[in-house]
């Protein structure tokens, strides 16, 4: 008899994990992981709504409480979805701890071994991470700069039996960066009516845009409770606290109710009642606008010195907001061996294939982060790393 | 085609919680819920340390954090093992959100669909909730004042095919308030041994002990880490913060850290730093022992007003620590028709039934929290109960 579970199989200690782990030791210069510069933490705030829930509600933060969340607090997020063009109330709203914990709730209400879930090319490999233990398969759907190529997908869905539903990153796709157009997204709604399968609609980034107005989220789109809206504070207030949250339909959010209260009761009331003190008592859109600055010159930034530096042979994607670019290389460059003498010379990447669920990996591909490096570094490491990519060429 | 997985049926509200929520109205004298009393939580000492740590090491608290806990924590757990027989350092130590999420990560580590589960009659329904989705089997073994009767687990472990590990709470049992005898923890150690099944030890209770020695856990017998250990600070500090444990060998461990990192990423970071200065600054034993002062007086109060209100046939358990004592009525009389009575006099205690997983269900059983009530109310509510129990006999 086996000891573990079969899911155990599927599921892998992840090797981006590893590098970020070697990415601790000392002076490195990190693109590797996708942390928030920790100087856009509002810990002033955080400081003055601390004392004030532990003064006040102390012994209330402290005890248990309800699974769904603090009804406070979803009523503020409820508020703050119509910036995304959702009109909600805090009923459809469940705190998670962390958008993570949605995409994990996600796979185990609706995956049964050998259903499909149909992704972008490539997709966060943190949501395929969470989904390969509840053993789908994955239909990879071909991706340009407006987001998934609709006829590939209809065609997809027209020839694939149970999916489940369709995982995507409507704006600053992890990893690529890519934003969905307002069309493609539309489109996607109406193809998922059309074809009765879900939309998991993962929107960690959609406020952190750089030009232009907030998109209009996939959820806003949505006529009939079909696409379930995972949020998060980790980028526009810090992960620390690991709030995130679920917008869904109220049969759909009923089961995940019921899995949250399995899996772990309710997250920290005590972090929750200060986020909604926070958000009672400060202007979180004055905060991100403050954030969106500072990310939007590193990217600037780190853009105009890989145009300056890198071989033209490099292409590198122009995000509009978010955390992340996306670099391939020639064909016969493998990004892996690339990280690996960026690493010697103390810069650090993730290369690219996990990232990509399916068979056709891309092995010349790979993800720069440039929210948590000051510029000097950004310089630094970008020039570093262009010498590697030039002895590698 | 099914729009949820398959575990989905097996996944249910619990009945209780759905209890517990009525309890919310006003003034109801509730012995329903397993609540700490909030008397007990050090809110000055938090205010202490919260403050602290924002100053000393906010955005640090508010970043990202590794998937197996602060270290300084895990450290501080592990040294608080001894008290429970068990010698360990911070590598065998994983941090979860509240014990309950070690309870979920076990179910999916080691159940596949009709795997078994071995587990004391009546059990923690929270953990067979927890259970549940991954599809298992229960095989209950007769239980009395001692713990499980060996010869028949070891009849059972003989007989049954798939057993994955056995379930059990040593100390002062949700729901029956029993305490396994040293001897018997010994010989289950054993028997999982002859016949190589793992044990998983849910200890949440084990530091409260109101009379005599605190026991050594299952898990201080372990020779060849077949013992996880789950742990949490609910109890003994608060609920509210989420964090819990998970002692087990290298390898098992491993496993944990790889689904918690699927799952959530890591526990809330601010929390775990400021549960590490509150162990550092404070005396968490001496506290301990002022939640015990206050939980024996409230149990010999109980249990007094019993023996003095209750009708003689009805039998109930001595606790020597922990939250519950366990009632047991004439086979006549269903606890269920009983709670509704009591709640129209404003009194609230949980049903016996749902904490037995498999057929053999007593419907004249109930379990009492004491923890959670004042002298007075404690007094009122059992009286009013014992009208209730004679209008029903």
């Amino acid at each position: 008899m086996n000891r573990y579970a079969e899911r155990m199989q599927y599921v892998k200690a992840s090797e981006i994990r590893e590098l970020l782990k070697l990415t601790e030791q000392g002076d490195i210069i990190s693109f590797a992981g996708g942390l928030p510069a920790p100087e856009t933490f509002p810990l002033e705030e955080l400081k003055v709504v601390s004392h004030q829930v532990l003064v006040n509600e102390g012994t209330k933060a402290m005890q248990y409480s309800t699974t769904e969340g603090y009804n406070p607090l979803r009523q503020k997020i409820a508020e703050r979805m119509k910036k995304l063009g959702v009109e909600t109330t805090f009923n459809d709203i469940l705190i998670t701890s962390g958008s993570q914990q949605g995409l994990d709730f996600s796979g185990k209400i609706f995956i049964d071994k050998g259903d499909v879930i149909v992704c972008e090319n490539p997709t966060y490999f943190g949501a395929t991470n969470a989904f390969n233990s509840y053993m789908p398969t994955y239909k990879t759907i071909d991706t340009d700069d407006e987001g998934m190529v609709l006829s590939h997908l209809e065609h997809v869905l027209q020839t694939t039996e149970r999916v489940k539903f369709i995982y995507a990153i409507p704006d600053f796709q992890n990893p690529t960066g890519r934003t969905w157009s307002v069309e493609r997204r539309k489109g996607l709604v109406e193809l998922a009516r059309k074809y009765d399968v879900l939309i998991l609609e993962d929107n960690p980034y959609g406020e952190l845009r750089f030009e232009g107005e907030v998109r209009p989220s996939f959820k806003s789109f949505d006529t009939d409770g079909r696409v379930i809206f995972l949020g998060t504070f980790s980028k526009i207030l810090c992960p620390g606290m690991r709030l995130g949250w679920i917008c869904a339909s109220k049969e759909i959010l009923h089961k995940y109710i019921m899995i949250k209260q399995s899996a772990d009761l309710h997250t920290n009331s005590i972090s929750q009642i200060q986020a909604a003190r926070f958000l009672e008592q400060y202007d979180l859109d004055e905060h991100i606008q403050k954030t969106i600055k500072l990310y939007r010159s590193r990217r600037d930034l780190m853009l105009k010195t890989m145009e300056e530096e890198f071989p033209k042979e490099v292409k590198f994607t122009h995000p509009s907001g978010g955390l992340f670019t996306w670099l391939e290389f020639p064909e016969h460059i493998n990004a892996r061996d690339l990280a690996f003498k960026a690493l010697e010379k103390k810069v650090a990447f993730v290369p690219g294939d996990p990232f990509f669920p399916g068979e056709n990996k891309k092995f010349n591909t790979c993800r720069l982060n440039y929210s948590n490096m000051d510029e000097e570094r950004i310089v630094k490491g970008i020039k570093a790393l262009a010498e590697v990519i030039k002895e590698s060429l």
